[in-house]
């Protein structure tokens, strides 16, 4: 089944084989393998509710690159700010464009839009999910590592990119290990969503709070801010996740060659250090410019009917 | 005449013949004509002063697919938010661009860079005036009903969108009738004006503060919020408008094949009810797309020397 | 030496002949000689922590017009509004895109995101330098006037504004007057590598708190806002520089044929009077459309390798 006219919400709705099949194409892109199709007279409707750097560079960039055009749009400058609701919203702006991609505070916000609108619809982060950073997070991995990969979460595991990344490493059949408070564990029904996707793949995934139990032997070592947006700062919060924080003592409880990876920004000093995001095991930069390639195969899966790769 | 080059504030400005000629060439677009010419090469300068959904979307895909550029800008990035004047900002954005369209609060504002610009300047709404949304109400109604119609506009008479729909209306040789509160009757010089078109083009204005008198036999009921930007909510007035709410009542009173149009955004369970809102005789998603369809027609001719069709 | 690959933070990095190849190629572009290369398939991001109009418009339409796309964002719409270092923002969008222009208060957060930048970076102005309109002034005295140019800025000597001007005549072998109050003279640096870079190129840089010794005989009379963006308005200021204000008596002085120029936006009866702005020596629409000449010669030149003129 090819992804032509699809959702992309979590990443509940791929496929090993179709997730598989946005990489592939995503590193052929990034070799300089000529795009099988282009984004030719096709606009692209991007809405945002809060600040965004990578994603919204990255899909501009991916979009215009493939000769589509990106509009971009803050959700205060629309009727949205003014009470129209989403229903109105998505059915009106399915007769102009020819794919919706939301990046909103409430995951059922996105749902809302997908349930009226009549073009494909992308998320571009809400409280819940991050499907684009997670497939971006898989590129990066399956550049460097070969085989069954384990990877550690270490930090917020409710966060949006815990979620995400646990959904596409299930699916990969690696071994996703999170290491978080107890009162900061990955939604339930996430959990066990991810943990059928891993047995069907061979994978596996552990909820733990003791940080050196899931650093230990990792291949990936991933972490992600304590405050993400929409969260408070509190000095609380920050003792509570001080011990998940990725530094040179945690990281020498993984492999020697472990990577670091984060989805950025981060908060130098919180969950995690100088020495380590600054250091020769980071991967963050190159992790960034995936985005780019990733945003690129998505959209051309999306918007090209037969497209197979 | 063609209208290359001309500006596009009202609807005061263009004849039936020209008005038809923007209908014929959108009915051509929409149908998939190839289209007579391109914007390649070209940049629109699209200022905003206010929200904008349908208009700001469907003028940048407009534009954008026809091979221009759009450069979408929110007056507040812009010197004009620390005093610019209107004058200089027109005088200047003459150099750059071949096209500026506004949205704006105060009519005489876009009047004011129409005088100064060296280029066409398209009204995208003002308090007084939505010639864009006119158009595309026209396109609507032309797709569906042969001959002469009566359109009846309920609600808030002294509306932009009841002013330009009046005198597209007048100049198609229409029946229009307003059936509105004496407090928010049409704009007398506007409705002078539109008498004038009427009587031209053997059409006819009614203003009545009869809902009935006006929804009686219509092939077309209208209506638009009754708090447009920049009107503060209050009880008072919906209390003085409520008599003129599209709900199933008053379009018993209209011809059976009646449809109903609204601009959007709408506020359900005001002006106009859910039932009817999303029944089958609302054509408002299609109005919407139209929006699309009659600005690629617009910005053709105005910026196509000798254009005609 | 070439231009591409470089960066433009002021114009201390550019030579006498560099700027005239700048100016060139721009002269050229505007009488519609073909581009000698496009920007197909660059992508420019464009970062704005302030207000702008000519700078915004005229870099967007010079990069869509060459081909390529323009990406604005404001900056409060980026996770630089969240935290995000000016490091980790260069770092990461250098993997996305090709060029970066800033508008920012702080110069040195210009030569911050410049130094961890993997692609050039453009000066759109700082609260020290705005080369971008020093170039557009040289391109508008040369197609005016021919040999050594006699220049006097009135006004705010310390303005990002003057510095680029200044920089920009001193390699022309020009010469510049300042005409300012004691308490508003360049900055010391800025003026003493005006002086070496005059010295170097037989012209000479004055400064001078008498506005009758700045404007006597010279051929152009510049001056700008007394309140550029992040100067509070005050009555004292306008005291103070009442004395330098550029009317009709103070051109009195000038060169019979002197033109007078403003980067705008102005302050009608402040720095200079209605009858001089919008008078027969006011070139000022011209020097906004040299804006974008400008802007498309500095972009082919950066980008372009191997383009010389």
């Amino acid at each position: 089944m090819g992804m032509y006219g699809r959702d992309l919400l979590s990443l509940y709705e791929y496929d090993s084989d179709e997730i598989k099949s946005i990489i592939n194409l995503a590193l052929k892109l990034k070799n300089g393998v000529h795009p099988p199709s282009t984004l030719k007279g096709k606009n692209i409707l991007a809405l945002f509710e809060k600040p965004s750097t990578r994603t919204r560079i990255s899909m501009e960039v991916a979009t215009e690159s493939l000769g589509g055009h990106f509009i971009y749009i803050d959700k205060t400058t629309t009727q949205l700010a003014r009470g129209e609701t989403l229903k109105d919203f998505a059915l009106v702006t399915s007769r102009y464009v020819d794919l919706i991609a939301v990046r909103a505070y409430d995951h059922n916000d996105l749902v809302e839009i997908s349930k009226w609108a009549e073009v494909p619809v992308v998320n571009m982060l809400t409280d819940r999910f991050h499907p684009l950073q997670a497939l971006a997070d898989v590129m990066t991995i399956i550049e460097r590592k070969k085989g069954r990969v384990t990877i550690a979460f270490l930090g917020d595991g409710s966060a949006n990119t815990c979620h995400s990344l646990m959904l596409a490493s299930s699916k990969m059949g690696w071994e996703f290990r999170v290491g978080c408070p107890k009162a900061l564990t990955p939604n339930p029904e996430v959990y066990k969503i991810a943990c059928k996707s891993a047995s069907n793949n061979k994978g596996s995934v552990l909820i733990t709070d003791d940080p050196l139990e899931a650093a230990k032997d990792a291949d990936v070592v991933y972490t992600d801010t304590w405050f993400s947006m929409g969260i408070k700062r509190s000095e609380e919060r920050i003792k509570l996740l001080l011990p998940y924080q990725v530094n040179s003592k945690l990281l020498s409880h993984a492999r020697k060659d472990v990577i670091v990876m984060h989805c950025l920004p981060w908060y130098i000093g919180e969950e995690i250090t100088s020495d380590v995001a600054y250091g020769p095991k980071s991967v963050v930069w190159d992790q960034a410019e995936n985005r780019l390639h990733t945003a690129k195969a998505v959209l051309l899966l999306l918007l090209t009917p037969g497209l197979k790769v």
